[in-house]
């Protein structure tokens, strides 16, 4: 087993992880957990999403989420990119990483952005142009890149058509993202690989759901197969309004509790981190799926003198 | 990456499962439980433990559960056995296997059968004696083998010694077992090759759990060093009332799901374990932690017309 020394976390919790939630935050609380993720040492935030307002409301504050972001030299912010129109106003805002993408099925595409395919293809040519000559960069995803919930299989050449088409945006990281969780760890290690040898230049990212509970499996096999990139979202906040059943991403913290048992590095705090989760639940008022928080860390020992005794 | 074709699931729900369970289920509700478990195709079903009933009353009808297990020539049903006398009683009900194990921890196996390691190991040898010239046999179980809720890290030494120990009393399938949840996907890689080198005439099996969100990620990790033998609990049911904050065993139908969809036999019919995990609800009058009970399988597709239209 190959694994990497070293990973970036890519924390999605502000925006793929409230996107669902029906609790509207105030922008000061969004800025709120924001700074608590940064204090944990994330340096790849994705704070908002530029979409419409009608589309998802919680995101009505999203110039204003970004023009107040905490800025610190090692962090770059990301926000959630639809079209132009998101692309204009997240450049205007001073948003790092223009986060955008297309899925690898015409169904999706048309249920999620009301675009079809190709459509969606012409949209990231046009968020790469408002991104030119400006200090924003476009980061790319092929969604549903493992599965569609309404077609079904997704055929690897066409997310290889996605992927090379962002390839020649020009930027360097795309995400795969298993949009409804349906990758295993099989088509993980297949897809990224074949990937990884056809666009040598560029840094295939994993964007995981744990839908079927096979999320930290699918990162795993990921990291197996030298990934270095992952997207989390803190408490496993999260999930998709127009995907059926689909829950949250990837647990920050499980993620980055995995990967130091294992010895990799992250240059994350794990104890801050669950202080970001456990503010995350305080803002919602919920519980969050994360299990790392409600088990502790496994090098967190008990005294056996606290423990239920037995009846006999 | 090298997996095996074919994988054998040994079914712990009606044990592990139900001995930290409130509810009291009647001995005919475990036995309907364990049968929809048979339809779902199990051939190895841990179906009751014989321990002192003030000591885990759920299992006060041990002897009545074992007498009128369904028998089918391809099932073999285990109980958890921790004393002679415990094996006496199952001998005598005519259970098949006789699941036996001693922990990794002084301190564990103090607070968890009250015996020290050395005396557990005396008691394994009781047992095995018990179980010589009946058709019952004994299957090993090493637990706290990745680390102890109280003394943290265990040592490999300490582990294959009472591995050695447990093959010496003639079994030749012992689960490791993750007690806890502090196993990691390095760790187990590690232990069971290691293992499996020194006793090239025993199966390393897999007993995991899904404390700190990595049994899925620990279940691959063995698949890619030749386990073949796992256990799981029905929806994840389950946990350890003597371990604290401890979750259930990684849930059997997400891990057939898993196995199913990288192409690895279980012989395992999924839609049925499904049922038998909504049956296991109804009976418990909660819900349970499985994923794919929730999601559903990854290829059970979506109608795009039910779905939630977007506003704009």
């Amino acid at each position: 087993m190959s694994l990497p020394q070293k990973v970036t976390v890519s924390e999605v919790g502000p925006r793929d992880g409230l996107q669902i939630e029906k609790t509207m935050l105030p922008a000061a609380d969004k800025l709120r957990l924001i700074e608590a993720l940064a204090d944990a040492g994330l340096t790849r935030i994705e704070a908002t999403g530029f979409v419409h307002p009608k589309v998802i409301p919680q995101f009505a504050d999203a110039s204003e989420v970004a023009e107040a972001l905490p800025r610190r030299p090692s962090v770059r912010y990301a926000a959630f990119i639809p079209n132009r129109r998101g692309a204009e106003r997240a450049v205007a805002a001073g948003v790092d990483d223009l986060k955008c993408g297309v899925a690898a099925s015409d169904t999706f595409n048309r249920l999620n952005v009301r675009m079809d395919t190709a459509t969606g293809m012409r949209s990231l040519e046009e968020i790469a142009e408002v991104a030119a000559g400006t200090p924003s960069r476009v980061v790319g995803v092929v969604a549903t890149a493992f599965g569609c919930p309404y077609e079904g299989a997704v055929r690897f050449e066409e997310v290889d058509r996605l992927f090379t088409h962002l390839v020649g945006l020009g930027t360097d990281l795309i995400y795969l993202a298993d949009t409804t969780g349906m990758a295993d760890p099989s088509a993980v290690k297949d897809r990224v690989t074949r990937l990884a040898e056809r666009h040598p230049d560029t840094r295939v990212g994993l964007h995981l759901h744990n839908t079927r509970g096979l999320g930290l499996a699918n990162a795993l096999a990921g990291l197996e197969c030298g990934v270095t990139d992952f997207e989390g979202s803190i408490g496993g906040l999260g999930g998709c309004p127009f995907a059926p059943r689909a829950v949250g991403n990837i647990c920050t913290e499980d993620f980055v509790h995995m990967c130091h048992r294992m010895g990799i590095e992250t240059g994350l705090d794990l104890d801050r981190l669950l202080d970001a989760a456990r503010l995350a639940q305080d803002l919602l008022g919920r519980n969050l799926p994360g299990m790392v928080l409600k088990a502790g860390p496994a090098d967190a020992l008990h005294d056996p003198e606290g423990t239920r005794e037995k009846v006999d």
